[in-house]
């Protein structure tokens, strides 16, 4: 089932500069799905519509089947978590603990489920240290994970992450990634924006690939590395494992590794 | 030669919470370097004394075998561009073209050659288009590479740039990572901090590691990347390429691949 439904839909700003172009294309429900595209290719307006904090401006967006009108779109935020890209656009509260309270309380959860909410969420994401700091004196760093936390804590079937792994170390990726693994095995529909090509390889299992406003179609991510023209098109390169497999695959049958773990497996049997 | 030489630098904005503690390295004249670490292990606090933003509170830096003290830490800036990690702290003019003129009149340069430099490298940095345009209503790729031209246009010999990938289309990184190779072969000096360590293996000839505040060494990428107790006690992960080589290299002599093109070449001799 489709989570998700863009038909023939476009959006812009000023009316000679449209970021989304007639865009259709659908998401499914309980997947990990990576947008794609260069900067200003018009993925996080795409985002925006997704939690209803934008309304359509032409065509039609369906939620589960249901079409987004006026009064579903109020209520998307209640099923459709969202984590920002600049964690300052969503910090509001004088300490971490009340942060990651806010989406809860807002969406009218008991006083002591919020409780364990926030004790569960900064347990998972080890920020328990920060409980008391005020989030616009933390580091970039610790600010994507209080407003992971936050939006966590609300626990909706969908999140959706617009660049989750920009500025963050490596051990901060790697713990996000875990987590956004967790999420899909809870069966949640997990949604992301990246520019990481092989976070896209190691995770994603559909990729949507939009430039200039539209959709250039959705693949899985091993198909998608062996379409160049798609690739050229988009402005998009293929991650380290791809390009180096591309290379030395030819002539091979069966599917080309482009994951690490994968690589190592077939390359063990040539060494 | 060094360009700059730490020595036992400490640093905090309070006093239980230092953020350099006694640190002592050295970064080489017209290297590549790269600077790594965990988010809130100092990079950034360290690149704010390079160019003089921040006075030392405790210990000594050398700029070119001299002291900073107060009149040199004044004069850095002339010889020490930063771009920040983020646009918005950067970007103060009404236009692109004002934006970038701006470091090159703050240091007197004639009205006639501030725009040749402009001119330069707006076409360097292919932005031409967003000429007249206001900043703060670009894209962040956009922004950065806005702040990239105007500091360029300051041509000073040490380029510092905070991350100068996050965010980036791959497309903006390719383009990010030629123009710093070819600042590098007209002799300049350029330190990045960046976690993206597949750009630390593709580009890098110096590495600094960082940790809690101080330093654990500067290595080849190479050697760093065949030190698992640096990248352990770093928090630092192995990039995609490395990684899969420290897997198979086992018992082979020489260099270990590090590189997507060296990784191609060797493994070429064994399909």
């Amino acid at each position: 089932m489709d989570v998700f439904q863009f038909h023939n839909v476009s959006y812009g700003y000023t009316k000679d500069k449209p970021i989304l172009r007639d865009i259709s294309f659908s998401i499914r429900e309980g997947r990990k799905t990576a947008i794609v595209g260069a900067n200003g290719a018009g993925k996080s307006t795409i985002l925006f519509h997704l939690n209803g904090l934008y309304a359509t401006q032409q065509g039609d967006i369906f939620f589960r089947n249901q079409k987004v009108d006026k009064k579903l779109r109020k209520e998307l935020y209640q099923h459709v978590g969202i984590v920002f890209q600049d964690p300052d656009d969503q910090l509001i509260s004088l300490t971490v603990s009340e942060d990651i309270a806010f989406g809860p309380v807002q969406m009218d959860v008991a006083a002591e489920e919020v409780q364990g909410r926030v004790d569960k969420y900064i347990k998972l994401l080890g920020i328990e240290h920060l409980l008391a700091d005020n989030p616009s004196e933390l580091s970039y760093g610790q600010k994507k994970h209080v407003t992971v936390a936050g939006v966590l804590a609300m626990e909706t079937d969908v999140f959706i992450l617009d660049e989750p792994m920009a500025f963050l170390d490596p051990f901060g990726k790697e713990r996000m990634a875990s987590i956004l693994q967790l999420l899909q095995e809870q069966g949640k529909t997990v949604i992301v924006t990246t520019h990481d090509m092989q976070f896209v390889a190691e995770w994603a299992e559909d990729v949507i690939v939009i430039h200039q406003g539209q959709c250039l179609g959705s693949f899985q991510p091993r198909e998608l590395f062996q379409r160049p023209d798609i690739m050229k098109e988009a402005n998009l390169t293929l991650p380290p494992i791809a390009e180096l497999m591309n290379d030395i695959w030819k002539g091979n049958h069966g599917e080309m590794p482009i994951r690490i773990e994968e690589a190592k497996k077939w390359l063990a049997t040539y060494m």
